[in-house]
């Protein structure tokens, strides 16, 4: 998906988030990752003190307002699909916010909702000259783990953005049975910590996906915006990812593009059943630190 | 490291690290990584059945007599390094059996041991009409854990082969402060559990290597044997990899050969100060299943 700026209305992103769908579905499409946040600009760049400020970024209910139409012509066509959104809410009295995704079912059935855990950046600006990344500051900490949802299509898991740099993610999800992991991700093309050469951004972000998908013999669909939203540059590369870690397709532009497969989820069966055989093959008497201890512990 | 084929001679085999580590010396080389079971053939492959028929490719001691050699040149040279061998060992009165590698220090000294926890394939031959793979007969599971290590050059750790596959294996490693992760392997070019291309073995082997680098920020040192022992052809690739994720060095031989990398272990700093930061983005309470669970269980 090509940029958003902060000009574009609801309603100019979601005509375009349509023109896709309908690609998708007449190249045969059953399922649609649409990316992270994928109705507004990626505003985390930018410095908000109140929530009057950012509010305007967020959706309410779902569908929110906004969505109803996409929803209207997926549940038509039948197709179902994952769409990345700021949600806001109110539990038990309390507001909260959210770096969300949702996952629709071909029959227009909402599967379920995942809250994005690893949310990287800062919540206090760190005062780069471009650009923030303050996640962090917008939003909570998911509270959903990360669950796994039964589809007519297999057992599907989501995760968003930076979630896929880290293998727990997968291997959680990968332990709770998904067989197609979907994610969305918005990834500045700068590494505004660390003067890092640009490539690496997509070398990274494609080593993720791709170990993600070997390591657990599964379809990882994932889709980037990408290009200058306001100036600010995005990486792209928006793939899918075969169990093997290959990667079967991949966008090439900046702008909107559909890439579609025929993932035949029988291909991760082999690897499910032998070096990835986890019952036989696990040792989880030795994984203990991994969810013992958060950060690093250097012995004596 | 070429192939050993079941009829050379444990001195023949040492005569050939001994020659590799001078060329490493001679190079600078301050830390060596020999490969997985160095001294003899990968025997896995062959069906044994009685202790006497497997237990010549076993080493009983450390150094073991073979070893001696190897030992006291590196001391002379001023060289650590990790090299991996079948150990046979009686503890409270039992005999065990372990794929084993040892660190061993630049002053001699024996920082020390870890024995191979993911067994790859199985206790009772498949039937596969060329070979089998039996590290579940012939070792028992390691008990030592994922220990790390100070060193004069950082704190290193330890694994083996298949362990490589397995996110866990690192993120232990990294947790308990591994800067360095030393690792040798013995991968067969064909997969008998399945019709695989064979470019995939490689492509897996470094795929593997990369990620654990990148999402641990560390160095890794990766030794194969490779080339055709006896028949059996195994895919080589030894490498070094920086904690970017970029392989930075590898092996283009089927025989004995030495790659080298000045590694600035400062290079993973940054990764682990901001992107890779466990202490401020990891979230133990959504990773349960990883030690809760060996398996897949799909929920209800």
């Amino acid at each position: 998906m090509g940029p958003v700026h902060l000009a574009d209305t609801r309603q100019q992103v979601v005509a375009r988030l349509i023109e896709m769908l309908r690609e998708a579905h007449a190249r045969g499409a059953r399922w649609v990752t649409f990316p992270e946040l994928a109705l507004t600009t990626f505003f985390p760049r930018y410095i908000y003190d109140t929530p009057e400020e950012y509010d305007v970024f967020f959706e309410e209910g779902l569908p929110s307002p906004a969505m109803v139409p996409l929803f209207d012509l997926a549940r038509e066509l039948g197709i179902g699909f994952y769409l990345g959104y700021a949600e806001k809410c109110t539990e038990n009295g309390q507001v909260h916010r959210y770096n969300t995704s949702v996952l629709v079912g071909p029959d227009g059935t909402i599967l379920g909702k995942y809250r994005k855990i690893h949310l990287p950046g800062t919540a206090d600006p760190i005062g780069d000259l471009e650009f923030e990344h303050l996640e962090k500051r917008y939003f909570e900490v998911g509270d959903l783990g990360f669950p796994t949802f039964a589809t007519p299509s297999g057992r599907f898991g989501m995760c968003i953005c930076n979630d896929r740099r880290w293998p727990e993610t997968f291997r959680v999800m990968a332990l709770r049975g998904a067989e197609v992991f979907m994610l969305g991700y918005n990834t500045p093309t700068r590494n505004i910590h660390h003067p890092e050469p640009a490539h690496l951004r997509e070398f990274h972000n494609r080593l993720s996906l791709e170990s993600a998908a070997y390591q657990n013999g599964a379809w990882v669909m994932a889709a980037a915006k990408c290009g200058s939203e306001d100036g600010f540059a995005m990486i792209g590369g928006s793939a899918i990812i075969a169990p093997t870690g290959e990667t079967v397709a991949h966008a090439v532009s900046e702008d909107d593009e559909v890439i579609t497969h025929a993932c035949d989820l029988d291909l991760g069966a082999y690897i499910r059943r032998s070096v990835f055989d986890f019952a036989r093959h696990r040792r989880i008497e030795h994984y203990g630190p991994i969810t013992a201890q958060t950060g690093v512990e250097v012995p004596e």
